[in-house]
């Protein structure tokens, strides 16, 4: 059963458990330091699919399907599948999960969609809305890169603050309070927009977003940063998490000491060129599936408050002028 | 606190209420047989705005702020917004709720929105996750046009099956059991896609995946279709109700004394020329909350199954080759 407290937080009385996780990736996040986690590395950027839309939705099963048999859990016993992705209209995980026949709720989070689909899949569970449920999520370079961003073909120089569209995918099903990793509680973002208009400086973007949803947490909760472990952010970037920093530093926080950001992680800074770090949705998922939720089941890491963060424009209202809207959810996972 | 049952049907045991409802709409709906149920129609395509995608949010704000109004709720009593719309990246709800400062859960539904954030905001009261949730969509015949369909300047003909976007938007606020309408149960539909490529006859797409949600909501319920006042689909128009009527034939049922679709019901078929019906998210959106409800809450219609439904393809998918995958979710609205 869920309590509703304030400011978008909610308690799940229940504690589900993440029951099991899965990533996949392309040839450069395996390349990456975080490479040896994922569960299935492609060398190949087109999954072996005709279009990049659907490389990207094969990337969604592969990561899907992986979960489940780690797991030990048929389709059939999944009760919904909550997902979504950056392309237009979410066909990446429509068309990823089409025949699969488990009902399907679709969301558009940008690239907080990693947490906003746990949020719900851990409530439903906490509700016996629903037995086990899968969060899943996805972004490839080549499909988002060609949506938001230069064509390819211009041959256009990357900006300093840009950031690099992970090619990944992350599922996690979620069932009954077993055992570790536990779900303990959520925050629902808001829409936080300073005004940012630069579509290649996404992380100052959703800094203030990452900000307030953390905050939120930390003070419903009564409970200070150093009752985590770590503070994970989604796709902040290297911008973007001195931006946080210097928010939670003008409260008097000092989040640097248990902080990360899975867009720093994800790249070797030195050897991969990436400039800001990394970003979409597959970004924060795939570092969440493959790498975090296995060190909090091993005991590792014991509270992880993990918020994904999310820039809420397209393409179309930028050109118009508009700023960039900011959003994150957070998680709060434990291994208690 | 809910109940899960099979293939995709929740029972919400507290039966929440729908507090306040309301529908905005643009000239043309204001027009049409049901122009006097909006709470607000604009004689200007653009409300005030400088560009479509603005006019669409603006629309959503409208049908939003009367809801709110007309239920005597402050945005400050708000949980949680949850909202879509057809823009790339759903941009309609993200800028038109921007400056609410009320936590926000994005979805992507395509036309099913309307039902999917019911569905959603129902359940968070029903298991005490909120308090107070808005469910919120909206299309815009002119941000809609020029993303899917021809480019207006090219003089293009609509073909026969072709639906016209509604201009609309509808706003429905949940909470606690109190007064009718209550929501007593809801099926998540799975999609389904049976191999329909032409993006002008999205009503043939969609009525299968209606008439599996519908038939699994009876099923699962132990209900016939004779249970209902009405059943009511979305946006399938009079191409898409006709293959729903055919697929219920089969199995030796009826539908066609009790359905109807928001799709025939928003235009005077005579007098306008919209093809097959009108559709959109706001086409389902703005008939439920500007028409549906009101005649709930009276005790006119005592039990109704609403079936939004949606398309979930993109241009550019379509353009590859690719089938559109339909989904339908189902919410039963009763006034006992």
């Amino acid at each position: 059963m869920s309590e509703y407290l304030n400011e978008g937080t909610i308690i799940l009385t229940t504690e589900p458990s993440v029951y099991s996780y899965a990533a996949a990736g392309g040839k450069m996040e395996g390349d990456g330091p975080l490479g040896s986690c994922f569960d299935y590395i492609s060398q190949e950027s087109d999954f072996g699919e005709s279009t990049w839309e659907k490389s990207e939705s094969r990337l969604q099963q592969l990561a899907f399907s992986h979960a489940l048999s780690k797991g030990g859990i048929s389709e059939g016993e999944l009760s919904f599948i909550f997902a979504g992705d950056l392309q237009n209209q979410c066909t990446g995980s429509a068309y990823g999960i089409r025949d699969t026949g488990i009902p399907f709720i679709g969301l558009y989070g940008a690239c907080s969609t990693m947490a906003e689909s746990l949020v719900l899949a851990s409530i439903f569970v906490d509700n016996n809305a629903a037995e086990y449920c899968a969060a899943l999520t996805s972004s490839h370079f080549c499909s988002a890169e060609r949506q938001f961003r230069f064509p390819e073909t211009y041959g256009g120089q990357r900006t300093p603050t840009a950031q690099w569209t992970v090619t990944g995918s992350g599922c996690a099903i979620v069932g009954k309070h077993n055992n570790p990793p536990y779900i303990k509680g959520v925050t629902i973002g808001k829409i936080v927009d300073l005004g940012i208009k630069d579509a290649n400086n996404m992380g100052a973007a959703m800094a203030p977003a990452a900000y307030e949803t953390i905050k939120s947490y930390l003070k419903v909760q009564k409970k200070t940063v150093n009752d985590f472990d770590l503070i994970l952010t989604g796709d902040l970037g290297s911008v973007g998490s001195e931006i946080l920093y210097e928010l939670f530093r003008k409260d008097g926080v000092d989040i640097s000491t248990v902080h990360n950001d899975c867009g720093l992680m994800i790249y070797d800074f030195e050897k991969q060129d990436v400039h800001a770090g990394g970003s979409g949705c597959g970004c924060s998922a795939s570092v969440l599936c493959g790498h975090i939720l296995e060190r909090v089941k091993k005991g590792e890491l014991k509270n992880v408050l993990f918020a994904a963060t999310g820039a809420l424009m397209s393409t179309t209202v930028v050109q118009q002028g508009e700023s960039i809207p900011g959003i994150s959810h957070a998680v709060h996972i434990s291994c208690e």
